[in-house]
């Protein structure tokens, strides 16, 4: 009865088309699906070229596949009708719609407009396909039949939630693992190269290159672990509260079904979170999500630092690395190599920090039953995850995969180094240490010249002062 | 002799073509301008989708055209070299070139990559139009002729200088004056609407709608006027300073005469920076632009605010504010409307806030003679301009030019508020007048009702407690 | 042999002693017990009244106390030095040597001063037990004897991530669960009590007050929930790396025994960091800490605001709820009650919120073997975690206890809200339940006259818009 | 008639007395002034150990004396009453009564607890001198009396701009300036110092000592004409706007009037803030001159910055700086050095940043009529101020006047660099000077014997190759 005709996207029409909300009518571009509100929206909130992220649809594609799905089987969509939704869900999924999502992050703060924009696409999508009349919301209705049992108010922050969790998992996560690979790689590579530490930036005892770099695999481990964390509120979808968290139109065990089906559909364990209320008038489980991403661009911060400070030179700076030559450094300065994947990391890990401070401040915002700062929130939590995601990739692919070391320098600093009067210290007191290592410093002496010219044996010197063996915990005191 | 073509901006070419550095060859796009560095760039720094903002290629534009012009002038550059330069450098300028500018704002810190991509198109281009060899570099080459006298280090901060002068001049300053304007108007309309004050959000003495406007203006003036006095540090350029501040390789007087020249070109008055070591080692005028951004988003939060609680309910807030309907507020509530305008502006202001958090860390960043978190720190200032000037608009025209007063709320709220009592305060005194306040509200009388039981005369309380006497300083106490 | 005399704490000498270290000798004030270490930063650092938290000496007193015992055990340290050195670490864990410990939170970025301080003061609160000379280091050694196998660097992190796990075990989620429990108390009494739900802060569909604090208590469960799981990482100790992190003078298995000690002492799942190189080059465990208590901010910041917002009038305001008296709320109007618990607690999560930014900044500058901002990180987190728990005591003592609810209210804005027209919505579709909505503002009704007036039955009406009913998941829609 | 004796501060009574306020009795400390409402405070926000500023105190102090005398220049009160406040008001200003202000930070939003402390302690101390009975408010009432005119909403936030200006150029500009001509002085010292300079912390061309550190002048004069900017926001006090900025129970002009008796006590310009509204409803001038603050924090991190990394060594590090050895720099290594200074002023530098998001996110929450965020932002901005002022001090004392040159390390680096090439560039051409640099590096070549293999000639080279004349502008491409 309803024949569905098999046709491609696309509106081959020209000028303008008039939609309808409950405010009136208004002109739509009549080579796109979206409605009224769409086009309201595009109005009122053209504001800069910020676009709500298209991993946002995907994911309400996801939510109204799902939706339709869940109503059909229980009767209240008829079946074909559910069908017809499901179908155009999988092109919203797919990607193949996104140029019909235009809408500005800067909009309600509820993500209505994001929501209506997809119940109107999917509307008149379906219409097309059974030969309807664009507009009319006949046989499809955006609210009455896309959106029915939900709300804005559970599905954007549904959405939301799927967005983040997909990409923590499909880009953050694999990025810091392929990261602290090479790291460990590296790690390996150099464990028996000896090196002098710095403290306060301060000569101080020596350690293996590979210790140095152990340290950072460790931080990015941690740094994963407390994101991987965070995941477990992401997995708990808002859906089934409807307008304020009550439940108010959607059937009785609506959230749960939504939730397996969407756990299905995408391959990850989401599950109906335990209480509305919070779900929907909070932002918290993305403000942590948020916080767990500048945790790591933090421990980042350190990683990429280091290496332009070890990189620094070539002749007048420290040195011990020798950072691959990426690309002329100078229009001026002939020949000058930078740091610049180092400084990429650096200048993403500052403005992951910047935009959670701007997903704290719009988490606390909320007010009763809603938090209506949700733009802000996932605008910046997506494009905080995939900046980190792929400058992750480019330091590893450009810096650590191509670092080198200078063997030289790293010999010569330890030839040079005082700090290693230390290991003296449990056997001659720290005084009396403290008083060579100055001795070395204000004479200019090597470390040994000065402990000979103040009363340390030979024997004792070298049996103690061996750097390599000073790199070995628990080896060095074994006196 | 060098007979230049007249040809449109475009190249007719497919495949790619081969460009060098210093580093050695590598394909281009043949259908592109730019060569071998931008390439480069492209490739080791696709992260995200985060673009160098064209602002910053037109003011190169500027830059580039102007230094011709210098260089020419001075006979360090033949002239019709000059000519050609200046000619291609207008069509940066112009935008016309703007496809040609791909590079992202994760690259190196200096922005040498997009200095090097600006000069790598304008001597492609110049040389398409003398019907050269694309990657020759001959006869106009980019580093000796469009980048001559000239450092990334020295122009890359000019241009972040000029674009973010333009966009305070150009954007935000107007939208601000066009909205504290507009709430003129309003202040002025509603001088004589009395209303009940709120202090800790409870009841509080009467004032006028107008005066609570006034605020607002106020408000925005001085955030206008600390904006403003940051553009001094903006309208001081590093041009002259070359790599290190010294201007090596730049001509005695550049600086200067550079400066002239774009104060000239631009309209704006540039000057040359009295310091070049701070102007280039640090991004302090930028930061302080950053600041005074926040600072204006933290006065529009509270205009923002006040305006979505003002209009709240309609039944059950506090709605002496009636907003304007500019599309359904639910995709499940029918009927709703909602403070979307207000609540975009105070999205953007948490996104300038949190933006400006990342340029302050990245302004802290610089080291020894460079500050090399540049281009985090331009994308930030130029995109809370871009936001903060739009959303005022958006705000402006969408919310205050169409909001009304609900009178009948304003007047019940005067008749039914108790705090009036404040001015029987010097005539009774503190003690009594607080103890006719708490029996107003423990019997659920009116204040009148509640001040004639405990006493207070007819006659003193009609003469003292007049609303709208009392919205007018100096008056109230006039006993 | 050493016989150790019973004197109480104190030093019964006036004027100043002379101490020395490796820079010589200085005067200290003769009734303290610091030595020339402690002396050198009271001069150079006198910035500020901020103090290092005594809470970091209390857990420093567990590690001199541990190392004491360790080193005894093993032989490195005469059993009786090692019982000495317990016994004043007793005395410093106590608290009673707190007035010994005056440094201030701005001084060497690894926190040595601070530990020298301890090791002075043990050192001579030692020797005074034995009736020897102050300053003489004889026969207890600040550095050989007190410090043994140990360095400021793998010791003041390890005396911050006691005093942290400390201080959110013994002060933070106790406090949480009790403002929970509270929350959840009053979620049970008033699980009846219908209300009008608001989104955007406008009038939506009905909840109870019940749900409404239920979100309140489900927010606090995933907040500390989160803030628990950050404790693994302080658990981790960095002591055993010593210098640089490879355990140089530390004999083979130090970390393990001092933390196997520790853990003994203080009840707490202590355990040796399993990389000592990132323990002791970040500070990312109390990153992460100091991320959870903002994240925790953030949710105590909507209960308060909602506390404040719903407890606004008395006549002009939302007044749902009637908040305690505890305090006159104005010096000029009498009678006024405010907010002033909530007011507390929002200005505590912003500090909070603040100081999280000051962690996340110093937590990114570490560099090679050293993060070199502890003390502005240990400050920070402690103090957060101070204010955090204090107000969240005296919110559920002097709001959350005596909060109660205008009924009245309630019951008003129940009967006068339009919004339960979303029940109709299902049976008689969004377009015309949108109709009737704008019909009963723009006319004045009430929902249930608009909606006859519009073609509803009464029947159908009062079967389906019934607020109790459609606060009651899954039943709303039992058509 | 009213006799006042001279009695010194201080109250010998034991237990505790009886006083009220609006809500009734409470129990007082019979040795404290204060009275009802304080006692009330402590009991409610007994929170952390944060106090109100002492400073706060002292600018009501101001206050009170100079609405005493302007109310007792009107006849509003009787002369001796106004004498005799104004007496007890110098008491509070000069500190003398600083113990009897307990009150914590985390409090009432407006400050009003610390109003009626001040009110309190005024009546009573009025009282005693009068020989009356404490806590009977006869004959001075801190209401009706002390507070005569004036509400906490207008004189909380006066205090807290007296408080701040005071502040700013009382200590930290001060200190600014001091630091400035210090360095100064080290940049005229050095000013014929040649040094490689660094960019993207590579080595990149010469300049002189002297130049780097005119940098950090500049960057210092720039942060204080910032400054010192903002405090024309400052200056304008919200006096006479009383309780919602109309004026309420102010006589007319008594802004005005209280203003200028207030500068004229001061000795600063203040005027009468020409928008009450404003004035009370936002802390947007506090804002302002917080984020100055932050402003001058970023321009300090990068002179700390670079010391310590200048002076980082000293074998294996920059070390151009020898940095003043004020005290040993580790508990293990003996004989080390650190940047001490330096991470105090970076760690304070980190603090002023964080605490300023703080005062942002207070700024912006201010509601209609009052801004109930004022405590934190005033505890910020003093502190932050505070800790700049001393940080600054320290750093000029016990770095910058001690530091000195290590001249064979810059002679070194000058005579082994290659990017001197870059004067070359414009003789040979960007890419034959590149060839140049590689090939001295890959060589490992002076660049001398690089450029002359290359067939540069010996005469070009050393008339184009001059460190010292690299570094005076304009001259080095006199070719």
């Amino acid at each position: 009865m309803h024949s569905i005709q098999d046709l491609p996207i696309g509106l081959d029409a020209t000028g303008t088309r008039t939609e309808s909300d409950s405010l009136g009518e208004i002109q739509v571009p009549a080579d796109h699906y979206w409605g009224a509100q769409t086009q309201r929206s595009l109005i009122h909130f053209n504001i800069g070229d910020d676009r709500m992220p298209k991993a946002v649809y995907h994911a309400y594609g996801y939510i109204k596949k799902t939706a339709a799905i869940v109503n059909g089987r229980a009767g209240r969509l008829p079946q074909w009708k559910a069908d017809l939704i499901s179908r155009v869900a999988d092109e919203v999924i797919s990607g193949d719609l996104d140029s019909e999502f235009p809408l500005y992050v800067w909009q309600t703060g509820s993500g209505t407009q994001s929501n209506m924009n997809v119940n109107e696409v999917i509307s008149n999508r379906a219409i097309q396909l059974l030969g309807g009349e664009l507009g009319s919301k006949n046989p499809i209705h955006p609210n009455d039949h896309v959106n029915m049992g939900q709300s804005s108010n559970d599905t954007f922050v549904t959405a939301m939630h799927i967005a983040a969790l997909l990409a923590i998992d499909g880009r953050v996560l694999p990025a810091v693992t392929r990261l602290r690979d090479a790291a460990e790689a590296r790690s390996k590579e150099w464990e028996n190269k000896v090196k002098i530490g710095r403290t306060h930036l301060e000569d101080a005892t020596p350690l293996t290159v590979g210790q140095e770099w152990s340290g950072y695999v460790a931080q990015l481990d941690d740094a994963a672990d407390h994101l991987r964390h965070t995941k477990t509120g992401l997995a708990r979808l808002a859906i089934g509260g409807t307008a304020v968290g009550t439940g108010l139109n959607a059937p009785p065990g609506f959230g749960d079904e939504m939730t397996a089906q969407i756990a299905e559909l995408t391959g990850h364990p989401f599950v109906s979170a335990p209480n509305k209320f919070a779900a929907q008038a909070s932002c918290d489980a993305l403000v942590r999500v948020s916080t767990a991403l500048r945790a790591l661009a933090v421990s980042l911060f350190k990683f990429a630092n280091d290496m332009r400070w070890l990189g620094s030179g070539p002749r007048t700076g420290l040195h011990e690395l020798i950072l691959p030559s990426n690309e002329p450094g100078s229009s001026i300065m002939p020949g000058k190599v930078n740091p610049t994947q180092a400084e990429a990391m650096l200048m993403v890990a500052i403005q992951v920090i910047g935009e959670d401070s701007a997903v704290s401040m719009a988490g606390a915002e909320g007010n009763f039953e809603l938090n209506a700062f949700r733009p802000v929130i996932i605008n910046n939590v997506l494009h905080s995850a995939r900046i980190l995601a792929d400058v992750m990739d480019h330091f590893r692919m450009y810096l650590v995969a191509g670092v080198r070391l200078d063997d030289s320098r790293l010999k010569d600093n330890v030839d040079r180094s005082v700090m290693m009067v230390t290991a003296l210290s449990p056997v001659i007191g720290y005084d009396q240490a403290a008083r060579i290592a100055h001795r070395a410093l204000d004479e200019d002496l090597t470390l040994r010249d000065a402990a000979l010219r103040s009363g340390v044996s030979e024997a004792l010197y070298d049996r103690v002062v061996d750097a390599k063996r000073l790199t070995r915990p628990g080896v060095a005191t074994g006196r």
